[in-house]
């Protein structure tokens, strides 16, 4: 008898750090579903979002597709939301209520359908993790990407409230946010050139912790962490807060 | 010649706490304006909301609203927002994603909106309110009501945000976060007949609170700040953060 294969979910599976995570958990043959706009052909199963919907209207096509997709019983070990992009501008910006929007659709509408599918088809034990962000930690301000702020603040206030008991998620499911400064990706390199790369966060180094977390639940943190990823000459510690 | 009346706009001037700052402006000869989605009599001007509209539509409407309303040059002295229900559940509630989108669009949209009024429409050293909540303050678990310690969490990253100086406000300009623990309303009162009504805090406190802040700049608490209201025995503390 073959021990069954892990199950993981990649919210946002088509962006720089998904892909990391579908390739990382594919390679250890996980059964892996990505959700995004597009389709990462590395996965075993797609799910595709269409941003023009409702936030209710992308619950339930995505709700619809994993049940289907889960064979009867079957539960994921984690979801892992890595979707959100960025958007700068302050009150004065033209676009500072049209950035604001789809900084909340981005990151908090994907992070509450995350918590609505992880209090379904998540197991017992199993892992949760949200996108959060360092630059509002501790109610800092964000004044050139104030949306960008408010919906990171609103991730980590939805992590710390999952991670409590009555949260609605099952029982000793980890929920964590992760929190990088910033991402060595292909996309980051092009737009900012001349950057110290040294000081950027691997994305391995966030696929390998998020493993770690999977298969041992000894190395997880405390609950409701947010993790806080400190790159410095190619050196990443972690910090919780 | 007489000093020009102070102008000042309510949103949500037809709740509770709204009702009570229109009338205590009103009563002080100042000209008020109630942003609500029904009207308030007593103010001078009102402009209504349509909830069914998006949040760029809202803000079309009110901000073309407001500059007719104000003589040519004429600025507001405050935007105070009190505007903002409550609705619980958490992650497995049946309401959890449709009360985690009316709380953000209560309390948010018409944060992010009177944000971008004060950019165009304060005077400055003028003053600006935003309706927080003590509970999610230092990202405390509000596990039985998610989506609001979200949108509350976001408001309280906005007035950080917006207290900066890069944060697109006129010079000078005052923002605070009102973080009540429970207001002494009818509503309350109807709902908790039982409790003990000396631990609210009064709508009056409130109002006094803020005509202060307008009128004497020097009463003023440091920038930015979370202004949480604590009543014991009908005495009401304040505490920043």
């Amino acid at each position: 008898m073959s021990t069954p294969l892990k199950r993981v979910l990649v919210y946002g599976g088509s962006g720089a750090l998904g892909n990391q995570l579908v390739n990382h958990f594919k390679n250890k043959n996980y059964w892996v579903v990505s959700v995004d706009m597009k389709e990462n052909q590395a996965a075993n199963a797609n799910i595709l979002v269409n941003s023009s919907q409702s936030l209710i209207e992308q619950e339930q096509n995505i709700e619809e597709n994993v049940k289907q997709l889960l064979n009867e019983g079957a539960k994921l070990d984690a979801i892992l939301n890595v979707a959100g992009g960025w958007a700068g501008g302050n009150a004065s910006s033209a676009q500072f209520l049209s950035n604001s929007d789809l900084m909340w659709r981005q990151s908090v509408w994907s992070s509450l359908i995350s918590a609505s599918l992880a209090s379904k088809h998540l197991k017992e034990n199993g892992v949760m993790t949200l996108p959060g962000a360092a630059a509002p930690l501790d109610l800092a301000p964000t004044p050139g990407m104030i949306g960008y702020g408010m919906a990171k603040a609103a991730v980590h206030q939805l992590t710390k409230s999952l991670a409590d008991e009555k949260g609605g998620l099952p029982t000793n499911t980890f929920v964590a946010a992760l929190l990088p400064i910033t991402l060595d990706t292909p996309m980051n390199r092009k737009w900012m050139p001349k950057a110290d790369f040294s000081s950027w966060t691997p994305l391995e180094f966030v696929s390998e912790l998020v493993e770690k977390w999977i298969e041992d639940p000894s190395q997880r943190p405390h609950n409701g962490s947010l993790v806080k990823m400190d790159t410095k000459n190619n050196e990443t510690q972690i910090s919780l807060h």
